[in-house]
């Protein structure tokens, strides 16, 4: 047992943690408030100067232009971008681009990858994920309305999608569609890319989270797919395939959002004893003691420091268990983190905004931003309620219980 | 001791739900996000409805158009119009409306009554309340920095507020300043009416909460008060006597407000129920139940519905003691009922959304505004740590613990 | 809506409060830990000073010796009680007597009353009632193994029960047998009355409670049932109902069990509050603060002070329902009041023992009995989760659930 | 970063494990409840089958006849052994003993290594550490009233102790004794063997927790020290050391508590699997589930899985920094570990109880055991509360925060 962080790690997370913190924190409330779009050419900027230091595409091999970081040390990245709402996207790596780029490498044609991964590994373009639907509980990748039909040598696909994350101004969707209904439930769905300038595919919206949409990659679309026609060749891996892909997809996913929102508290944490350090509380009675003071807030900065070294020990073996033995041999750890690290992630940020007071509720700091947007932590990708009786069946196998 | 419902509000209440839920509920997230202003003929349509049925402003007496309820009464309609964000604004009794009616019909004299009471009775206009400073702990309203001079007939007011809630809209601000910087720290302060439009004052923005601004009546603003010039006759109350002043607004204030927040509970656990008994929810496994048919949503609701019971009757027991013994014997019960009450609405709130999912999370429900706009609660009024504080050392002081 | 405490309520809370206070309190860690048996005298003395003073049995009506009051009331006065471990027993209202005394009263024939109704009423012989058994889930009263077959003139009983209450020192024991096993479920069982000295009858043990196996009434027994033959007439109503009787006793009951767990609460919260009154926290960096002065400890004390008043609402409200609408009525808030209070029981004792530190759990105060004997209230009369089930299954049904 | 159990550990742990389990689990009810000196000839021979096994002592060089295992195998052996509460006794490293014997090997001179580690270390004796007074603060080992005076020769000590753990047949107590009142703080205090017969040496009582005193090794002492006399070299290092020796005992100390404490939750863990395996859950309205289908139960299995898994990896990687970096470095995590895994293993216990319904509160299972007799672990060793506060002052002070 060695706990020892990687000495690859140790060099270039102090740098990551730098950009972060100088170039990404002072803008990121007016790029997630002051629109998205209006400040691509700026982020342009600190992605080019990332590039140059070599920091680029943590999850992509060398030969993609990443850094091509086993998964212990990309999610050590991932915490550190995670210290700002911007890290992923500037360091290339956001979602839910980064999921896609790695089932385009492990399972698109060279044509695809030609067309669609070497923009995306490049920054030059953004594409989105299709597959949860408002009709069907989103913790069930196998229960799917959207279709696709081949008619000829294109894929006809219809069907309504929400929560496609980034899809405004993606290029192309990677879309989950029936095109097997009668085959056994897990190899009913296709994967298929679908260019957003394809006729009858509408982004009606970005859908608006707590009352803020959002804008850009940072927003979460409903998109309808009428009549869509795709080529054949756009079909990703092999056909009824998705499920399996989308299971490969989320072993490493898995570990990056928990290193992201240990990243989340993290920042929620160092604001708390800074805003904690600075302040003063009145009190009714009219004393006023420093916040540093309050017991209360000592206790929650203890806790949360607590919570969050024990969650982050938590992801990385984890994360280890994966690159060591395999995405299967770890499925109960990753089903784990997910309710684990989620909730301490919310409690610790809701800790910050009280410390902040009427401050803490305002887009003024980041902590409103993390409250509103990170609460579907504890719902998407299943919520935590079913991933507790997941872990809780396969552990009372072993007690003789076959079916609960 | 008699738990029964009293005879006329047995009377008023199920009328007043029927129109929250007939004609509030179905509009309300048009308004809240499509815009407020762009709302108001419509909700002055209802209003006038409202005045029709004889329901309108629960809190004032008839002289002046109100219902006259007492407070056990006049908090149960608030939880009623609390089933809707719309309620209490369509109703007559909105913050901080209702509470600067209170104080101009308790404090104002004949001339102010006339130019401000009647017609911000009549809902012909809007006020709003400035005092809480960014530079100073809002839980503390003995320190100010914004100061009121008198020169010749004038007060020349400067200072900088925010959250003054449903300042963009109101045609003049209750102001409180320091007047009197050498008196003992309970009579530094008074109370001034500003007219919005006076020179100097300056709505900087609507402050966005959880990355909404909102507007109009569902906003908070920040303001600077620059030589704000005001006739003396625009002093409220005595000098100095803005502390005192603000006293007699909190007791009924905060029994509205938990009452309010106990409505949110109701229409949340509602939606919660309604949600489980119509959706199913998608396991992994690729089983599926019925959302009803889970133990833990089952858990949520009755625990809820256990809090929600006893929380009333706190609150209602708080109001009953207010109504017959007075603000200061019933001051352990405010001070409790705050930070109880806030702290279960959030609790029903947050499992309201998990229970529905990534529709939760979204504004295509009530739910994700309350969970944005009411996390404030734990923290106006003065947060709940400091309340708890204030419980405990009057309790401490009968063991003969004098100073903590 | 009138929250007034009744007048005679008034009049006898503070007697019943001094004798606690003054008589029982002193004596109670002696008692219990030091024999039951040995204090019996002692007890008796106090016994008699209550029937002096007109205290005697709240439960039951002035013509069997007792005080007649109303369930409200009576709920008062079981929270006085409950200051104390010893106060049920000495003022005559002890589980499971005080429920044995309803049911003789209410179903008992007239030779039943003479020979175990009076004596009991007067506090001249102990009873207990045998329901549980180990083998079936003690939340459902509905499957009993224990069986009573009608053999000529007698009852032949066979079967196992354990946590009779008191059973050590009984004179007899209602047991509960299935008499009708081919009846339909709620009309298996019938009740009877088995004096402890029949052959056959065992007490086992007095089980042993986190280490402690209590001794007397404080005790709760395991019992064989190996041929008990008792006369015809010592069943209790008719055969088969005794789970209509039981049903009976149940409301009530939990209306005294809460007030008596809000009464632990008390004691629990006051002992907090002066232990934090007079003892310092010796810090590790050496500096010492009176506990008091600990904010975390007095938010402890302020969020106890709020559950507490809150649940004696609730309890109070659920008591007056009964009372005035019957137990039917009444069913929601008797499921609720059973989960809700004794969650705070356990909370408020567990803070306060954390407050007493290492004395706190030791056996030199009541803390560690009240930790140790009352953590069984989460789980008998149906353990919290099941409580919960019901509740939320009732409630959605009005959303159209009819099986979950 | 590697978190591969050692080999040595992967060789020793299920060998641990299965003595545990066969031949410690069956008994050890019947040694804690029935009397602990009476099963010390079972135990003794129990142990030497460990010693031939080679899995004696393994906190102890080989010189010693250890197992000479660094902290991080130390502290998984410890968490095995804590599968059953006679498990750190029958291998060799019970607390006391255990830490006396890390101190004496340190700290001792020759002869008091001959006289007293070497049958300690053997097992021949026992020992009890003897610092906590009554009237001081537990948590704050420079507050002390026992005194220690050097007479001619002889220490004569005077003092109150309680918690003096496994007094009860102890040959020897290391007392802590003021023997320098003038000096600073932290060097006023001394370390003295006492030999238990030493006149003047009272064992008052084995304290009763919750109800039980214990006996033997399983109890915990109240102690007079009246005059006793014990020769000047019975001093434990130099005069003034105490508090440094104290702090050398901590560590390690701390590791395997927290080892041990994860070692009843994985056993109380096991349990809840194991009973919801089997048992049925009759529901009040008559039907009935396996208690392993009830979703509540299980999401109990699984939190408490991912907390046990979080706070292994915090408390082993403690034991990992103090092992290669040293106490001082490791003082962050060694008070972080202290609450957090007190507080998780007080509520896998308590879970583990409400599972088993009624039997989970008798003394028929480990559970009523643990949850009476491990309450301490949230207070002894200074309380949460206050290592909390220490945690959070350190992080502050890089706020820039001096004194809180």
């Amino acid at each position: 047992m060695d706990f020892t962080i990687p000495k690859r790690a140790q060099e270039f997370l102090p740098r990551v943690e730098a950009i972060v913190r100088e170039k990404l924190q002072p803008i990121e409330l007016s790029v997630l408030h002051g629109g998205f779009n209006a400040a691509l050419p700026q982020l342009r900027d600190i992605r080019n100067h990332v590039k140059e230091m070599g920091l680029w595409a943590p999850h992509l091999p060398a030969v993609l232009g990443g850094m091509g970081l086993p998964l212990v040390e990309h999610g050590m990245m991932s915490e550190a971008l995670g210290h700002s709402p911007l890290g992923h996207f500037v360091f290339g790596c956001p979602a839910p681009d980064a999921g896609n780029m790695e089932i385009l490498h492990k399972f698109g044609t060279e044509a695809q990858k030609e067309t669609w991964l070497a923009p995306l590994a490049a920054g030059d373009l953004r594409s989105c994920f299709s597959m949860t639907e408002p009709e069907n509980a989103g913790s069930n990748p196998t229960r799917m309305s959207c279709t696709a039909v081949l008619d000829g040598d294109e894929w006809v696909i219809n069907g309504h999608k929400w929560f496609t994350t980034a899809a405004d101004g993606a290029a192309f969707a990677i879309v989950m569609a029936v095109t097997n209904p009668k085959a056994q439930r897990h190899g009913q769905a296709s994967m298929l890319i679908v260019p957003t300038d394809s006729p009858g595919y509408e982004l009606v919206r970005n859908i608006p989270i707590m009352g803020d949409p959002g804008e850009g990659w940072a927003s979460h679309g409903e998109i309808w797919y009428r009549d869509v026609r795709v080529p054949k060749e756009n079909l990703l891996g092999t056909q009824g395939a998705a499920f399996a892909i989308a299971q490969e997809r989320l072993g490493p996913g898995r570990i990056h959002h928990c290193m992201r929102w240990l990243g989340i508290c993290e920042r929620a944490l160092s604001m708390m004893c800074a805003r904690a350090a600075e302040r003063e509380l009145g009190s009714i009675r009219g004393t006023s003691r420093p916040l540093a003071n309050q017991q209360i807030i000592q206790s929650w900065i203890a806790e949360s420091r607590a919570s969050i070294n024990a969650a982050r020990l938590t992801v990385l073996q984890a994360a280890w268990k994966i690159q060591n033995e395999g995405f299967y041999a770890a499925r109960e750890e990753i089903s784990l983190i997910k309710f684990y690290v989620a909730d301490i992630m919310m409690t610790v940020v809701d800790r910050a905004i009280q410390v902040h007071g009427a401050l803490g509720i305002t887009s003024d700091t980041v902590l409103a931003y993390y409250y509103a947007h990170e609460r579907g932590a504890r719902i998407y990708d299943g919520p935590d309620e079913v991933h507790k009786m997941v872990v809780a069946r396969r552990m009372l196998k072993e007690y003789g219980v076959t079916r609960s």
